[in-house]
């Protein structure tokens, strides 16, 4: 199997529905213009889609087949999308940069950018309502990923490592703050896909494990880069985070063990997939797991 | 029937709902102790509760008996409060008083008041989830919650709020404006009630009228008071949308014509409903509207 081509070709299905939702939202021009122009900026601005992608992946790993799945993976984007634009906030991350580019508030503003990302994390939950597949399906998918972004997630990651800047955190804090503020989110991603699929509880099961330990990985990894990568390949500063005082894995446990730590994750994470079919391929051969710790942003 | 008697019945159930919901997550202890501070702070600051009311007489008006609606009406008021929380930072309306305390990011900081509102507006379609109703109900009222807080509803009047102030709006656009800052949750409030409550399509009719008519009504009310009011009265500063140079109803259409185009609207409200059951008394006998237009803050 080519993973370069599936991850290549799921990506392109995944910008063409962000592509369409932001288009036929300005078409119908009950939305103001310069909301959508801040909406559309902040989601189309070069994402990797590593969210849709992991749950299409799953989704077809349990025996998923129809097109269903793309608006609600795709829903998971704006989610990412809005808690990126108020990370980078002044008063949050104060970031100028995302992916190479000027964060949304540096081109719109701040009132517009955190109302952009007021709007795409409430279009999220619209998008599921509206996708075809039972409603009891969808309601444990709404009631699923408002958990994983709310205040026990994605929020309430954030919040403690904003609480903690400058602080030394235990090695607990820090573990609670990436399970949640990249974790929760990823994990979360897989068991959507899964759940869409209707999978048993078994696979339900590998699959949340799977999606635990890469999301986990996949914040540890983000930790490395920040010392090791340059800008030019972040698309955003470098060692932002020691300047800042974040608790990171590097800081709590060192640049060698947190690389063999998020090594043992993905180990671990591919063979929780092992028990699944062929159709798993994209997540048990590895190649998934591999590009999450091998990237260079 | 006593209207007072009746509101204040509601008020407390909408009241204990929301205790609980913040006492059980300080109790659970997985949601941060100051993000978790910072939304009770403002979900507990005395708010009126007039749209979960709304929503309550509204489902009762059509038949609607069993207590599943509370949490329902209640995740009202979270998303009522974190477009507050949101709508008073410094880069929006920037201001330091609400109900006569000070506002949220004064209290806990901007990053923290940004991260309690996302943490609300999530949290309200968590407990939507929850709700013990049919998941094809449960999916309407999130599809309709969502659409009417989002970037076609709320989020969109901001959005023309803010790009407006300063410069001469249109009275099409003080419309449309006033019709979704404000009157888009109210309007759904009132059809959320009737939705879970299983209403044909005449009465929902009967009530997206009384909805849409009460929530513009409320606005322009609004609106009055912070020309007319005083700062004790109205908890927060008062001449502030004439100082920011907002576009009002009174800066539009002056105050006189706005008082009477608030009153025509409550009439006509009123009107809406005449054809709904004896149950439709706190909507129907006009006192909920007479409320609106005559309270004091």
């Amino acid at each position: 199997m080519d993973l370069k081509l599936y991850l290549k070709e799921k990506k392109e299905a995944v910008d063409g529905f962000l592509r369409d939702y932001i288009a036929s939202k300005k078409n119908r021009r009950d939305c103001p213009a310069d909301l959508c122009d801040a909406m559309g900026y902040a989601l189309m601005a070069g994402g990797k889609r590593i969210r849709p992608i992991l749950s299409i992946a799953a989704y077809e790993a349990v025996g998923g087949t129809s097109g269903n799945i793309l608006p609600v993976a795709s829903s998971l984007e704006l989610i990412h999308t809005y808690s990126l634009i108020h990370d980078d906030l002044p008063a949050m991350d104060n970031d100028d940069f995302r992916r190479n580019k000027p964060t949304t508030h540096r081109v719109f503003g701040e009132a517009a950018a955190i109302l952009a990302g007021d709007a795409l994390l409430t279009d999220a939950f619209n998008i599921i309502s509206h996708a075809e597949a039972p409603a009891a399906i969808l309601i444990d998918v709404i009631r699923e990923l408002s958990y994983a972004c709310g205040p026990e997630g994605l929020v309430g990651g954030q919040s403690l490592d904003l609480i903690l800047e400058g602080r030394k955190a235990e090695k607990s804090e820090v573990e609670y703050i990436h399970t949640r503020k990249t974790g929760a989110l990823i994990r979360t991603s897989v068991r959507i896909g899964a759940l869409m699929a209707g999978a048993p509880q078994a696979e339900l099961g590998y699959l949340t494990e799977y999606g635990e330990k890469i999301g986990l990985a996949f914040q540890i990894t983000d930790d490395i880069l920040d010392v090791t990568g340059t800008m030019e390949e972040l698309g955003k500063s470098t060692g932002a985070d020691d300047a800042r005082g974040k608790n990171t894995y590097p800081s709590a446990f060192g640049l060698k063990e947190s690389r063999e730590i998020a090594e043992r994750l993905v180990n671990d994470a591919v063979r929780a997939v092992e028990n699944l079919n062929k159709k798993a391929e994209p997540l048990s051969d590895s190649e998934i797991a591999k590009y999450i710790l091998s990237r260079r942003n």
